[in-house]
């Protein structure tokens, strides 16, 4: 879905900006932003009194756009939200492509109607618009800045935002850091564009290297996971996502709905699709630098060299708490370093070349341990007033502009203004410069990160809709309610692993029964009142012959006689073995998704999980296996069988095809599943149906 | 161990400093601070060549500190490290009794002797001496800057720091945030004095309301803890551990050592003592800048009133992640907020005031939160060209400065320059001002985990070396190798819950003590040279008659027959029920400390303990099990029955005691220790003894 026009939104050849400009008035602000940022091309003030804003007197205003020689591609709208129609209908009339609409007052006031009737202008006039309620949108290559907000400075990042004021922010941070952008866009309601679109778009702007987002909700989750990915294959993707801890709060009719919350599948959304997930502002800007001056990282091994050790140590705490590797030297580079150092530097890991360290031991030090044995290095000035922190800096950026093997150098320069003249030439020379060696560690990892998000690009991050296409939609073969024997008889047809089955309705069918599947046995009653077998004494365990079948029949069909009895299910009873959970549900943003995670007493205690949006290949079901703190009891833990992983895969696989192919399941659990050398059994299903036409829901399962 | 003598060093009422004041020299540097920082008291350059620093050349200079009329207190010494043995004589012989040793060149460097040698002349002369190797102290009630960092701002926190370089950081980068300090001490080497004696000084120091400090390492665990106690006790106190990473890697003999990681029970020693531990100098300035300004939050629901959604709901979320609860506002707080503000306005929480939110407005509502549902409050403004933020400000500011109930209100201004006037009113007024609502939100967990702290403070924070004294040392009553009989009746004679048991030599005595004990029976090994049984074959289950007994002891009799057979142990075969591990270990830096853990497969997959230094009371042991991620198995999950908690507790003390009179139990694990309803018993036994005088370390168990 590429939108090249996108292209015409963000470098239009005219502009007319519609509204108030009088002091402190938003078109007024407009104006002033386009003009003190440089725009060049043609740009009119239109509004009832056809005034130009004081201080640019000479400035084209007019009362109607139709009086215009120029047409422009861009209309900024900042309106009375009362007004916004009309302006539309007048830019529609023109034949304006483009609008971006900061007038509030619409959906996100309650004005639903206001909000529809700019749709449907915008379809009828094929406008494309951004907005309503918006903070406008940059572009740094073109000089446009019909944005409230502080200018950008001009860079490589693209920055869009679902809140105007947290595009501000960051903004405003990032200019404070050097951090420049390409793109900015504040797009506010989404009546129209939103942020699939842009994404697409930006996915293969030649402008941009580097896509950051702020997000509170998505619209479609399928179409957000394509674009996602079709941004990680190209560039960087970073994503605040809001709301985190709201997310999981829903009650859920299953395990499968309460452990997979839509924070978990947004998780999982990001993981597929290659995005990293920053927890704030402060953590995106930090990559944003980081990936804005530095090449990847290849690799894990990092090198921490440092004029003083205490903070070296807390900057190797964190960098191994967020998965770098500050591993020691080997002989050949302590060899190298024992060269020019002094006896009385570190040659480990922090190198710590002390108090006395110079721009040229910095060079040459950092230059030693990426050539030897490191992926990417921190290089660390905790100022002191006999230390030149310029010549520090200049040692720093030459090994770091020039980096044995392409890795990168991030600099952290402590105690404020005795650094000051240091900072500064790094900032000038592009050397990316944290304010901790904390926040340097986690900005490497994430250069690490996507490094290995891209040597798997073409493996696992693949378009998932197109896969789901694949499957043909049926619908469930039973009615309502669902009974157990239907849900079995169902399971069974598609090959899922059961154990042996069979339905009784009375009680010689029962002792037959039981004599046909041998012993062991457990019987459950069947009724369509009782959802909670096990807890209200529906379930009856270990029983060894035809004639206590006979007996436990009776008593079920005794105790439930006022539930609408219809008989009782006989199993073969399973030996325990592994108690996993694995489940789908539907989600409301992104759809069927799946969930593996440890059972039985487990399940709640430590919420074990693995999540990923439906379907899978089988690689991916091996990772949601990998990802398992309980996976050691699969691989035969202190000398228990190993479980059939293949078996295991094949059937998360599989269930996540169920998934999809049924769309009326709207939360299927097994569980427990157990998983033992000779593959998987479920041992207890159960069905949670979609809200139908009627809006009702049913339940059904083996429990 | 009060030393009020201290208050001499930091207010010393005249000072000598020693060494070169030539350009770029430490002692030049160190005269320049002192005077630039308004020091008014006698002051003179002690040096061969009798200099002052150029810049003050009516400064007193001499040759020797003989030829001084005044007698000093302080002795500042920065001459070179072959020079300070001698500089310390001379202040011995003038009667000084406090010396600041910047030199660097001693232990630190691998001159051990120099260090010695100071360490004697210190006690020679009764001089107390900080450092060497450190960047000096400062104390602002007296106007002494004795270092060579920036001059902290005057203030009421005291900063101590094992490492001069983090000191210096974390002054400059409190100075940019307008951050204060009463006391800085970088103590370096601390030959003499050290962490301990100056937290003891700090705890009852008039000037000092926050204690903050920068850690590697404690030379004596249990001094430090009851320092530590101490300071708590009287004002939050905040440290920053280093080394974190590193600390778990060594190998170790057992479970307990290796759960019980040094870092696990520097957490341990926090905990029991009342300290905040923060993960970097970010977290300790935003904690510092919290404590100074700002009132204790006796609870932990939290408010947000912003003029922004976005930026509010990353705050919710952070705030969430640190224990804090952003929870929805009741009936009358909405009613009383609805009277003012529009309905445009969310009045749940983050209370969004909207972008036309006025000064007023957020007066009016931080007032109505505090006095209704909240026990603090973030108030945040993002900028926008349209706002006043100083109008804003100073309606913030009023409900922070006399807030209802004298709860705490930090604010969030952000986007730059747009929020600057507002940003420095609120600087002036004193309210707490943060980068980020995710770091306010932190800060405000800070102000509620030590009011909680301060509640409980009398009941469990209480000095544990005294009660430790009170528990009197013995020997073990067995001798070198401990084999497993001798072990069990060791335990036995003490009650520990062990099953019951015998040894037998012959074949015949195992028939005949099976016979005694009943089945089904376990059989274990009895050799000094088979340590590890189950994975030898030492361990034969379910014997189930006399006959099996005597085969049994036949089978590992010719199995074991050349490794030092010495006979085997027959104990009743447990039921199994919940698998716990309980262990004792000696620290090196706090000696015995005690772990509880989830036992079984899960000891080593979810690494679920809670650890604490012994000994303990039946609170803290009950503290222990509630930290448990499987505490609800022993609370009757899923209708399983309720394990006896008050026996567990009752163990728990009892081991903690344990490993305080036996000072040669190096590490002892019940492992697995079965809780059930009928109390605890002991699966299996391991002790190891502490390395004796020969250095050999021995390890004896049941298993």
């Amino acid at each position: 879905m590429k939108t090249p026009a996108l292209s015409r939104l963000f470098s239009p050849k005219a502009v007319a900006v519609f509204g108030s400009v009088k002091p402190g008035r938003m078109a007024g602000q407009i104006v002033t932003q386009l003009l003190e940022g440089g725009y060049l091309n043609p740009l009119v003030c239109v509004n009832p009194r056809a005034e130009a804003p004081g201080q640019y007197p000479g400035l084209p205003a007019l009362a109607s756009l139709d009086a215009w020689t120029e047409k422009p591609d861009l209309a900024v709208i900042a309106v009375p939200a009362e007004h916004v129609s009309g302006t539309l209908e007048a830019c529609g009339r023109a034949g304006v492509p483009f609008a971006v609409v900061l007038s509030a007052g619409f959906a996100e006031s309650g004005n639903q109607a206001g909000e529809e009737r700019l749709k449907e202008l915008a379809r009828h006039y094929n406008i494309r618009v951004i907005g309503p309620n918006c903070a406008g949108i940059m572009h740094t290559p073109s000089r446009l800045f019909a944005s409230i907000e502080n200018r950008a400075l001009p860079g490589r990042i693209a920055f869009i935002s679902q809140s105007g004021a947290v595009g501000g922010a960051v903004l405003a941070i990032a200019g404070l850091r050097g951090i420049g952008f390409s793109t900015f866009v504040s797009y506010g309601n989404r009546a129209d564009i939103g942020e699939v679109e842009l994404l697409h778009h930006l996915a293969s702007d030649p402008a941009t290297d580097v896509v950051a987002m702020y997000l509170e909700s998505i619209t479609d989750g399928r179409a957000f996971l394509a674009a996602a990915a079709a941004v990680s294959r190209e560039k960087p993707f970073i994503i605040i996502k809001a709301g985190r801890s709201r997310a999981g709060e829903r009650a859920a009719g299953s395990h499968t709905g309460s452990l997979a919350g839509s924070d978990a599948v947004f998780t999982a959304a990001c993981r597929q699709s290659g995005a990293l997930r920053a927890e704030g502002i402060e953590e995106l800007l930090d990559l944003c630098s980081a990936f804005q001056d530095l090449p990847l990282m290849q690799g894990g091994r990092l090198a921490i060299v440092t004029n003083s050790g205490g903070p070296a140590i807390l900057t190797a705490d964190r960098a191994e708490a967020v998965g770098l590797e500050v591993a020691e030297p080997g002989a050949p580079l302590r060899a190298a370093l024992s060269e020019f150092l002094s006896e009385r530097c570190s040659l480990g890991n922090p190198f710590d070349l002390t108090v006395e360290a110079s721009g040229e031991n910095f060079e040459r030090a950092l230059r030693a341990v990426l050539e030897h044995d490191y992926d990417g290095a921190i290089a660390m000035n905790v100022g002191t007033p006999f230390i030149d922190s310029r010549k520090l800096a200049e040692g720093i950026a030459a090994a770091a502009k020039d980096p044995a093997g392409g890795k990168p150098v991030a600099a952290v320069f402590m105690a404020g203004e005795m650094v000051a003249t240091g900072a500064r030439l790094l900032a000038e020379r592009g050397v990316p410069l944290f304010p901790t060696g904390e926040r340097a560690g986690a900005a490497l990892a994430g250069l690490s990160r996507y490094a290995s998000i891209r040597r798997r690009i073409n493996r696992s991050y693949r378009a998932q809709p197109a896969v789901s296409a694949a499957l043909r939609t049926r619908l469930l073969p039973f009615g309502e309610p669902v009974l157990e024997p239907e849900l079995v008889e169902f399971l069974n047809s598609l090959d899922f692993p059961l154990p042996p089955a069979k339905f009784a309705a009375t009680p010689e069918e029962a002792e037959a029964a039981a004599a046909g599947l041998g012993f062991p046995l457990v019987m459950k009653v069947v009724s369509p009142r009782v959802l909670h077998k096990s807890d209200r004494g529906g379930v009856l365990l270990d029983i060894r012959s035809a004639e206590q079948a006979r007996q436990a029949f009776l008593e079920l069909r005794k105790v439930f006689a006022g539930l609408d009895f219809r008989g009782a299910m006989l199993y073969t009873q399973l030996q325990q073995q592994i108690e996993l959970i694995l489940g789908v549900k539907r989600d409301s943003q992104f759809g069927p998704v799946v969930l593996l995670g440890a059972g039985g007493v487990l399940t709640e205690m430590i919420r074990d999980v693995s999540v990923r949006i439906a379907p899978l290949d089988r690689e991916e079901a091996d990772e949601m296996i990998d990802e398992l703190t309980v996976r050691p009891l699969l691989e035969g833990f202190r000398g228990r069988p190993r479980a059939d992983r293949a078996a295991l895969a094949g059937l998360i696989v599989r269930t996540s095809e169920l998934a999809c192919v049924y769309p009326e399941i709207q939360e299927l659990d097994f569980n427990p599943l157990f998983a033992g050398p000779e593959g998987c059994v479920i041992g207890d299903a159960r069905l949670l149906r979609a809200p139908g036409a009627e809006g009702e829901e049913s339940q059904s399962g083996l429990r």
